[in-house]
């Protein structure tokens, strides 16, 4: 509803040039659409920890450089998920900060001035191959404001590996757990912290991994209560979680 | 590690009864086993706002009637998850206080004594069929200790039901989502809110549900980024992951 | 928005008691959600050809005789879909008007008085394992307000079958088709007729019929262009897209 | 059955030239395929709303081309789908006045005069991936003759962006809902609007999508009743659905 | 196309008191319903080694009898497939010949005098598991006219008992094999013979036989080339194949 | 068993050179590989109207040239299916009479002279996406020494093109159905004649057909009983069932 | 090839009763089917170790007694798995020291007199709801002569629970690991020692387990390499995979 | 824990330099990362046998080669798998000795001179398609030190080819059997010897095969008991699987 509309709606009631019955009626027919749209819009605004996300499968290079630049004209601050080489080159042409994060895709670009930073968050990934998901969810935590601290190669076809981070696993308020194959490290973590575990099955594997079926059925059916699973490769939506739990409430 | 057999065990080497070398090897032959298991035995206590959870299905009215009896020697809090009535009356012989939640077929025993709470969880389910998954999420956060409120009914085909909840949204910590069928309630909670979604696909549905897996694959491809899924009908699961988000970090 | 709120509101503020920014506010404040919940109310109202509906699976005999006695409080008609006999004699108590379809499982009560229908709705079924979900499809149809003429045992095994039915697919202006196993009777009748055609599978067959996948892939793939599938074995959805189709329009 | 042929031989008979008995077996020899025939294509032609249309994948650009050019040779219009940037050249070897619409690989053909149009279509597509999809159906509606209005990226992550689009929602004779991921738009739209909705998933999407199974399933089970569904990315069928609803009923 | 009807239409014609015109069109208008009907009819009739079939699940005892009932009126041979002891008790009612195969469920009338066989069938399973689905197809089989031989539980495992199965793979003209678990007993036969062989899956088996998905997904990649695959259980639907094979052409 | 070396021992024993129980022994142990093999051989032989087969996709060009020579050293007939346009010059080299059916991918190489041939083979496909694959059937039928036919693009959405096809159905021995999508084409058909109707799915199709899984499913379900099912785009394999079904027997 | 017949042949052949020709054909037209029999019963006999086994599912109690019976006239070892109550009483009428199993199902029958055994056979389990199966694997593997040692409840969310299992893992010469849900503890197991490791899904878990498909795709995609995988629920199948890997080798 | 470390506290404690409690703490707070590493780190001393393994997709030649060498820098024997030839080039920049299997893409780099073997592993596979994955095995299993027969194409569709493998099956200590389609080697070699049996599912075959799908239910429903399953083509992982079977244990 747009307030400037109101005030001299109800202006015109005061000064008698419209009636009871016809401001009532026009009030409900301004539609919610505008009230609504304005309480979001504010509530967008609080959200703004959560810079502003393209996801470029599917879009040309010179797309996803035109959404950049249009989204940098309005922010300092800007996340590509899953852009080629090639898409990079665009959006360098907007802003020469962009940065691009060559195993996962991702493009960044920040302000120069460090920013507050809050949460710690620890990603650990079972095998080298998961690493470009790892790195997606590390580079969006970034962006989104955490403490990102990372370690591969951790899966518990060696526990040993997993049980000699100890300090890392104490330290962090949030463990981001990145596997394929048979998910198995979602739930050993689980089982050695209580803080929320937030499980990335990634679509590596031979044959009967069916692209991430595999891990993401393991990680679902978690022995450890409590794991919290998002789509397969989805290194964003992991970080996306992580900065809702870590975050201070900002709606009311 | 048994700490006195070590303090023996240096006790000796001080005295000159053991070899350097030989206490060496004996400290090192003691083991991880014990070590860990110390370590780990500590950590579990620290979680215990985590009650002990008998996962009933697959036992008999007896067995679980039986574990319930053991675990309450040593606990005065208890969560039994889908068990039947005839199991209940196994657990109430065991103590008189236990409670059972009909639809859910939870069986819960506490202290008189009410406890701290900590954090504001909304419960929200779509449709009246979601109600048992649902029941089962609030029983096992309210033994956690979190403060639940719960809203039935408020599934997206008549959408205005959910943004009358904007109150309810506003003052929660953490939502939790229970929907069956197209699961999209927990994708429009999710662009609602800023705070942690775990979304609670539920079996309930006509046969292209498929038990579940429909909401189960809308959910983990939810539009609105960051929401965590747990697996099908598990409220409980959900719960714990609440648990896990809103409980103070306990390890370290 | 409460009405009487608003105007009462906007009687204090003409009448000097609240100031034209605290009168706005106020307004702002109310929230979208009563202004939507207004409209959506009005916009039911006017959908009420559409009569209220109890999906009865995963509810107590008692509890849909309880909700049906609610609903028939404030409205005439009503429709129980997929009730045992059971709940039959508790909606019966509620309603000695109340009618069980057996073979479908559905009940309905409607006012005596007979009502203005629109719209020539015909039901044809493959086989006779199909018909409850027919049923279920013309009773829902039915009591929307629709004529509808019936014709089982038609599937293509026997394509003579359906070409005698030509009289009644002329005549129709919409068609629901009902098969299971190959589901192939939708996309011969989508090839016979240019109207709309509702395909409905059903879960019956042997084996890799896999409860209504087969047919339901089937259908979606139907070579003939432009048919509507809905979910396996749900008549009441594919009545209620019926009706969506041959209603008047009633929004704006 | 050949009219020409039928008339001949009943003059025959008349002339004496033939005896009633072998003129009554001829024409029940000539066989029901011609009958069949003559009276389907008679059916075919009221049913030209319908343009012919060319599935290109699994076509080389020559074919295209070529089947282009027979069709062209009976009909001033023509839809091709899914085609190459190269199959369109060959298209336009055939008719200069070929049209290609890059994002979905529709190639049009129309004549130049304005065609009578008929019913408000509505597309709305979730994300900006879905567009490919949406343009088909927006092409091919257009085609058909339907008033068509786009809306794009109005998912439910962010429901305000739907709510503001009542005006087109109240004005739309039938609404084409493009949805990938979690396909949630097309329940809440099922739930805002009481005319016909078709629900066309999208393959786009995270590994968990599985090319669009998610939305497919989503929609299915649509907790607004009665919303039809199409095939996985088939703006084609969407709008030939569109078609049946909206033409005035032709056969008889 | 009645033939009467043409007739006396042609008489009127010569007789002057029916238009050229008038008489042409009635002809077209008459429809090829009826002539594909009366021709379809016949076909039937030549058909008739198939006898009537009534497939039971989801039938009650009481119509699966009315059913047998009608069905006898007008036909000596009766078979039902699938139908409890129950439904056998009301067939019996109909006809005190009727026969009832315990194992399989199927139930059959027959005249008493011995019919014309042609066709030697053999029928071999692989474990005991699979016989109620080889007394299927052995007692539809039979029904239809064939010789039928069974040889039972010679399955892979032991493949000296296939081995010795030379004589009856010799003299079959076809084979139809039933198998679940691996259904590796259709490959090896269809290695060993050159005449058609049948493969029936069964839903017999440890959990990833997933009701029949392994037999059935084995037999269609059956590495001996040209093995026939029907339904899972479906042992009358091999039947009824080896019937089409083994049957002397009838159309015409 | 070698039969040289068999007469060998005999003619040892007979002179008294080897004991009874020392032959008897030798008999037992020569194994039964030899004489299986032995029996095999002949019986293969006794196949030979199978060509010998080459499947080519995971061979190199060179491969299939080098494997289709070494074939052709023995036979002057040979079939390759789903090679590339490179593998057809290589097996060009080897053979100069070698030809390339382009749209399946099948090399075939005959002798001059003619063959007898037996059986007349029908092949209709119900759309021309479904080409590729009837014509493997059709080449792989035509070399086995079948009567083959071809009828491309009559599917069910247009039931009338497959109505006039009643002469080809009636004067077929066998007929193989070649279908995507729906499948449904392989019902209709299996309804229409008495005689042996193979179906084969095809993978073409939107996003649910998932790789010719629908119609797979649809063909196994058909509701024409008795109709036999092979591997999705195997036209070789429906041939090779045409080809048992239609050949004298040759073993015993 | 039945000895005494070859004896009587040759006898006949010295006495010049048998030319040498008619012999060696005689010999050869015997089949190889009997030669295989023979040999194969001789490597029967060498295997067993190997009881007799009844696979109850699908039979009768009376049957299941029958067979038992049969099967214990010749063998003085039974072993039955999934067997009712009922069915045991069957067996126990044909032996009085049948044992019945009760939480697996199986029913034993052994001599008395102990028998030797060979190697260590571990059998561990994730959680309680898995011993069921577990104990199906004790019980067979006994039976077949292994030592057995169990343990159950080691799930990997308490990793310290199995570290403290390494005395039995290091003194096991193969490990069998029974789990369901996640699966994990077999990729643990695994990772944590160098001897066979035979995983065994169960079908117990929440609704994304699939009835054990969630923990089969996790064993199968384990990120340790060289794990066996079985079949869901498949204890006797473990054990039987030990058998083979713990036994000497017996053919040759 | 590092014995420097240990050895020297206690040193400081006999000393007098720390106290009692204080050395106590110290060692208790070391914690058991460090011994587990130890103790772990021993036993994969011990494990050696096998060899370093790279598992190549997904990642780049240059990192395959940096890889490669510095494992090559503490171990004289390396394994890589389904590496690209450009790969391979980078791996033979860090040893020259590397040799490339071209069909299975494993790169092997073992020191010159001879190993001592133990165990006959025999390694059959089912169609020249399945060569590749069959080769990945016999190469990982050369490299691990077993003594390796291959006999490729004895598939049972000519069942005959592999009964006169006799002799193989009869020296072998263990069999890996390598199947696409319809995965039957495996459960007619697991029913011809009592010794384990590997079975490995390929990803070859028509459509239906869903790329290893078909053959991997099959042997995991092996009709002969105790088969081991493996991944889909997972050579290695079979390799690893028989070195588990053939070593002598290390462990303890």
């Amino acid at each position: 509803m747009d307030k400037k509309k109101l005030l001299q709606l109800l202006g015109e009631f005061k000064a008698g040039k419209k009636s009871l019955s016809s401001v009532a009626e026009k009030i409900g027919s301004m539609g919610y659409e505008d009230i609504v749209f304005a309480k979001v819009d504010h509530h967008r605004k609080q959200r703004q920890g959560f810079c502003e996300v393209i996801f470029a499968p599917g879009k040309t290079p010179a797309q996803v450089g035109a959404i950049a630049k249009k989204l940098l004209e309005k922010s300092d601050t800007l996340l590509v998920t899953r852009a080629s080489a090639k898409a990079y080159k665009e959006v360098r042409k907007a802003n020469k900060l962009a940065v691009y994060h060559e195993l996962s895709g991702a493009i960044t670009v920040e302000p120069k001035a460090g920013k507050k930073r809050r949460g710690n968050l620890l990603i650990i990934s079972a095998g080298t191959s998961d690493i470009p998901v790892a790195e997606e969810a590390a580079v969006s935590a970034d962006i989104m404001g955490m403490r990102v601290t990372t370690v591969f190669d951790v899966g518990v076809a060696g526990i040993h590996r997993l049980l000699s981070q100890r300090k890392n696993l104490d330290e962090a308020d949030c463990v981001i757990v990145v596997a394929g194959m048979d998910g198995a490290l979602a739930s050993v973590v689980g089982g050695m912290v209580s803080k929320p575990v937030i499980a990335v099955p990634t679509s590596v594997g031979y044959g009967a991994a069916f692209n991430g079926l595999a891990p993401l059925l393991a990680m679902l059916n978690s022995c450890a209560g409590g794991v919290a699973v998002v789509n397969i490769d989805n290194g964003y939506g992991a970080a996306a979680l992580a900065h809702r739990i870590l975050s201070p409430k900002v709606e009311k």
